[in-house]
């Protein structure tokens, strides 16, 4: 639930604080979202209408107004602009990088224009002013008012289809726009080629490729309208072309035209007047073809009951977000709930009713026995947001996700698994081999809905591939050199991390040669560590460190990805214990940790680096480097500093309001971030079946296994005033450890946290109680 | 069988014209043709390696030197060139537009190099020169001798499969390009996108997608080299590229790369020193995926037998020229099989070994029980190519290509059937609905394997779809008026002859109503008729002609396609005593033919018209308006006057030399009129079932009918100096008509004439004995 800014206070305690009665857990959980949340600042959430982890995005874009490198409207909406360029049907939750878009569909009353106009001049073209105020969204609905118009517009969404409802002034001439030019980042030879073709039967069909941040992807799609055509127009907008080829029927009566293909296609289709009954307007999108995506329509919106899908795509979040059930004031309710919300938007399906779908290598493949998800934004979701499917939605759907990479393994040109793809095709985005703790993780877990032997030979494969990002130099030295290949010490630590997934796996399979070997690799983190500045820094081939040396010093091309050393330098999650006597021992390893929450950082440092935000000292919260790093005062003998650290992040970081979000959702990273710190704990070491325990943040949270089982987090005393835990009791005994075995949550029980206003420095800090990761290995 | 230009008559007397004992007819037939005529001038055929109707069409190209519009180059080699840029797998044979030469492969020796190079700077780039005198070529194999790089280069097919043996330098490197830039006329953009991809056992496969003749055309390939790859590099020469997206693994690298996608991609294969045997490479092509030309690839050609597929060829070749068996000198034989080597390239194959293909709507679709051919060039052809099919190749063949101009009527998006289409695209090329005469033209032959009424509903569909080309107009007011449509005149006489081929398939179906309205639109070409001028011309749509009128006018926008009213004003072949009759009389259209043969014309009137070429008179053999003409006279009651027109015309129109025909083959109309007028006659009124005899240029001919049966035409005194039908017998009777019917050749037997010095006036002149076109209906 959600509505106009304006009004938002006073909606969350009018609605999300009373419990209905008679409504279940999960439709009050729904309740307390807020699409809203994320969708200002750089958080780069949208607040259109999608189910759990759906293919089609249904979502308002608002127009760039002066920025155009598309950064800041990478999901296609900004809580701060006035005007709305359309409805596309694919959106990104929160990434910092932009493309999708697709199919743009813009009500019109009156009369039609085919371009969007000058922001500046309203009226100009077909983008519309609206006001916050009109404006309703909720899990998979969202409502505007389109002031220019008059058109109110109501978006719904299945699966693979998008469901419009626009109702507009009676007595005007009613038009619907579709826009193929259109996309979050617009620049000249991004479209490579469209069609848009108008069948007998009214149903509108197309496609488009595109030169984006995926090169060459292909997405089709049909449409039908509730009522019959009065007419249509086909136009191709392009200028400039060297050769058309003859023209088709009527091409001087852009009305006769049966289909239009080119690179900057424009429709519009008329309705008469508007009349009082709403127009109906259905999508649907395919990887594969128009005529499956005619499938797609058939099987998932075969009618016109808006209300029908709305009411199961509600139904769908509700079941999904009563995984937890959470007692708390309103407004951290709604923080909680728009986190868990925004944690089960991707990754997303990507396949036709038919089980067929496009793999990297362009083509289209079947799935079979198993359901096919794309847009795996890996070095993000490896960290929180997997972990976090694999606690709280079946093991099905985790089985699934591995199931999609090994496929696009199968199917790659590369023979690897995939770094960061999305409608199925790689886009060589960020560092690492990340699909492996992934896997590693599901593994571990007993999820193994999926081939071991296969998966494990894919994580190998991927880990030995040489050409990528200095791999075969990694191999061959134990180290990225830095003189042969950028962000090196990144790129050290994270394949170390990676190897030791491996190693983990492979012991558990019993395959000690490769267990062996990774978890030698996974030691080559060492390789980064410079004793005489306590810092992970990138070596030259020859072995010497890159001089000069700046902690502070980020960028692209320099030893870091997206952070510097102040950032990255702690990144051993597989090796804590190494870490610290690295470092000289624990009491320094806290205090060099004590330095990055401490320091006094002028943000402009990272003004040249857009991911680099929600700064704690050198601590950014707003980018994953920085994730794990408060947990670590647990594992070096000080639970109550994480506790403490946590305290500050959660209230700085997150906010419930349009933008709260510290940075980049990054397709739920750093939601299912607060989801674990919120429940009070978090996977620091995807793969080892351990939490570190923060602190809650809840008075009570019961988790809904998928097992069946119940596991129930409960914190006495909790409050502002009580930040810190006292004691605590797992099924009614003493836990004097910082840390949690999933199998113990997976066997339901209770967790009882003793708030207390002061520091238990006694609390969780036996050395013989330390995680896996601190013990020696 | 022919060899470099220089040889040429010391070879045809050597070889063409002695028979080989135990030699088959086919092969000795085989033997005759010459794949170099028409490769010179304007005939726009190529010389390479083809089976019959294949869609692997694997032959050289040469390279452009001046001219930029592509028109000479259509078929990708121009004899009077001096240098090769590869050799590309498809090709149209004798068009007059330009697209096709996909998948260029060019052998090289010692430095790889990624450009054409500068034509005038031999060396500069990959194209090397080469010399006839190395050049070699027969239906189904084609080789050359590259000076440059000297490589001996041969090349051979299957239907699907283009096959190269390339005899290396034994101690230089070689190499092999693969160019995805380059098309017979290249232009900025014309390339969409395309992909190089090699994958891990060492096949390579790719795409592109273009945007020429017919925009948006995809075509994938697949490509094993007989030897293991030592190395590769792929590139894209792009620049200016706006967004590229995030690099691939080792982009640095070109031989590291995988995959490569883009809009100028090149790579190179490295196969170490060229050693003693040669390198063999196969390559396939598939409208549906890399997938499916890999399959294709494996079904035609699982192994290296290079020797094989070229007896396989052959064999195929050898079995269709059987066809006719032609006693003849040399020379004669020559023309006449290339001809009908020519007449047998086209339509093309295009499907996949797994009957996929890809439509007019530019989806994938399944051929089931039937096979799907494209390059329908049906303007042309529909006159002489396709009635030629239906009396030599099986009927079969004739269904299949209904079969598949219906398919292509289901999956239009303007549902309509093919204007003229290849790769299963409409390119909206030329004018009138000509698939309806082909398929009225079967099934009044009694070619029966495709929906007769699905047929006929298709052919109404087209003729009475508003949109195209002023058909709305014309169904209003009896003819395309130019005030609205242009070249209304043309449109206007083709629309109501392929009304009449609808009327006459309807009559025999018991479609009476149908039959009724078509027979009614037959007749509009009156409204084109001028008595006061004797021409016909393009009226307005208030029923006056244009004016200013010239009759020598020609041009687009004009009343006529690519001709003038000179050429255009005897096209009415379903009533030809209706046009005697408009004209006052027999005799007056017979005054007017001579106006047309005896006029003295300076060709430079036709110099913005690249089509009309073969100038006598005003008549133009090189364009097909003009085809039916020199038998006019026999409609007339004139026969001798037909013969002796057609003489000059053989003589004059046609050489067995490179530019020996007079105009574009147009995908082997001009082939077919050549066959048909040496046999002795032609199919003026496809529809009708009936041939005029014009007079028979070979001494002896016999047809080996597809039912098994044979028809034998001789020609007794048959010399230079004895050009005149004397008499004629059919089966030992007198036959005293200038006309065949169709089921009359079809029951065998022999046709016999006896030439003499001077016209037989009174041969076939009887009123009651003349075709069905000259009888009243």
């Amino acid at each position: 639930m959600a509505v106009g800014q304006a009004k938002w206070m006073v909606a969350l305690v009018l609605l999300a604080g009373t419990a209905v009665a008679g409504e279940s857990a999960g439709e009050r959980a729904l309740a307390a979202v807020d699409p809203f949340i994320g969708t200002g600042g750089e958080g780069h959430t949208y607040p259109g209408a999608t189910v759990p982890h759906g293919m089609v995005q249904l979502s308002p874009d608002t127009q760039i107004r002066s920025r155009r490198d598309g950064y800041g409207w990478a999901a296609g909406y900004r809580h701060d602009d006035t005007t709305i360029v359309g409805f596309s049907h694919t959106h990104f939750s929160g990434t910092g990088h932009s493309d999708l878009g697709d199919v743009l569909l813009m009500p019109l009353s009156g009369e039609v224009k085919y371009e969007r106009g000058d922001v500046a001049r309203p009226g100009s073209g077909y983008t519309s002013r609206f006001d916050h105020r009109s404006e309703r969204a909720e899990p998979g609905y969202y409502a505007v008012t389109l002031d220019d118009s008059g058109v109110r517009a109501e978006l719904t969404a299945s699966a693979r289809v998008g469901m419009h409802r626009y109702a507009f002034p009676a007595d005007r001439p009613a038009h619907v726009l579709v826009d193929l030019r259109t996309s979050m980042y617009d620049y000249p030879g991004k479209i490579l080629w469209s069609r848009l073709r108008l069948r007998a039967d009214g149903t509108v069909t197309g496609y488009r490729q595109t030169r984006g941040w995926a090169p060459g992807r292909q997405l089709y799609f049909a449409m039908r309208f509730s009522r019959p055509l009065r007419g249509h127009a086909f136009h191709d907008t392009e200028s400039d072309v060297v050769y058309r080829g003859f023209p088709p029927p009527a091409d001087k009566d852009p009305g006769a035209r049966a289909q239009i293909e080119g690179r900057q296609l424009v429709g519009s289709f008329d309705f008469g007047p508007g009349g009082r009954e709403p127009l109906l307007v259905k999508v649907s999108i395919s990887p594969v073809s128009e005529d499956s995506a005619i499938a797609n329509l058939d099987a998932e919106a075969p009618g016109w009951d808006f209300d029908g899908i709305r009411a199961a795509a509600r139904a769908q979040w509700a079941q999904a977000l009563a995984a937890v059930e959470v007692d708390a004031p309103p407004v951290q309710r709604t923080a909680f709930y728009t986190a868990l919300y925004h944690s089960m938007l991707g990754p997303t399906l990507f396949m036709d009713s038919d089980g067929r779908y496009r793999g990297p290598d362009n083509a289209v493949h079947q799935a079979q026995g198993w359901t096919h998800y794309s847009t795996f934004s890996l070095w993000d979701t490896y960290r929180a947001l997997h972990p976090l499917m694999t606690l709280l939605q079946p093991p099905q759907r985790s089985s699934d996700m591995v199931n999609s990479l090994l496929a696009a393994r199968r199917e790659s040109p590369y023979g690897i698994l995939p770094v960061w793809s999305f409608h199925g095709l790689e886009t060589w985005c960020m560092i690492g081999y990340h699909a492996v703790p992934v896997i590693a993780d599901a593994y571990m877990k007993g999820i193994r809905g999926f081939d071991a032997d296969e998966a494990l030979q894919a994580m190998v494969a991927s880990a030995d591939y040489g050409p990528y990002d200095g791999i075969a130099q990694y191999r061959e030295l134990g180290w990225v050199p830095i003189d042969e290949e950028g962000e090196a010490a990144s790129k050290t630590l994270e394949y170390a991390y990676d190897d030791w997934s491996i190693a983990r796996m492979a012991t558990a399979m019993g395959r000690d040669d490769i267990a062996a070997e990774f978890t030698k690799r996974a030691g080559n983190w060492k390789h980064a560590f410079d004793p005489s500045t306590g810092f992970m820094r990138a070596r030259r081939r020859d072995g010497s460190f890159r001089e000069p040396f700046d902690p502070a010093a980020s960028g692209y091309g320099s030893d870091y990805t997206e952070g510097n050393a102040w950032q990255y330098s702690w990144y051993v999650p597989q090796d804590v214990a190494g870490l610290a006597a690295a470092h000289g021992g624990a009491d320094r390893l806290l205090q060099r940790l004590d330095e990055v929450f401490d320091a006094k950082v002028d943000p402009a440092v990272f003004e040249h680096m857009e991911d680099i935000t929600g700064l704690i000292g050198w601590y950014a919260h707003g980018n994953e480097p920085s994730h794990h790093v408060a947990y670590l005062y647990a594992y070096a003998g000080q639970p109550w500093r994480t506790q403490a650290r946590l305290k500050r992040i959660m209230d700085t970081q997150y906010a419930p309001r349009p933008d709260g979000l510290a940075g980049n959702d990054d397709l739920g990273q750093m939601s299912a971030w607060y989801v674990f710190t919120a429940l009070g704990f978090y996977p620091v070491t995807p793969g080892s079946n351990e939490y570190i325990i923060g602190r809650p943040f809840l008075p009570r949270a019961r988790l809904n296994l998928p097992n069946g089982k119940h596991f129930t987090l409960i914190a006495e005393n909790l409050d502002e005033a009580h930040p810190y835990i006292g004691s605590a009791t797992l099924d009614g005994k003493p836990l004097d450890r910082a840390f949690l075995r999933h199998d113990e949550i997976m066997a339901g029980g209770e967790l009882r946290f003793t708030m207390q206003a002061t520091p238990n420095r006694d609390w969780g800090t036996r050395p013989d109680a330390r995680p896996y990761s601190q013990s020696t290995h």
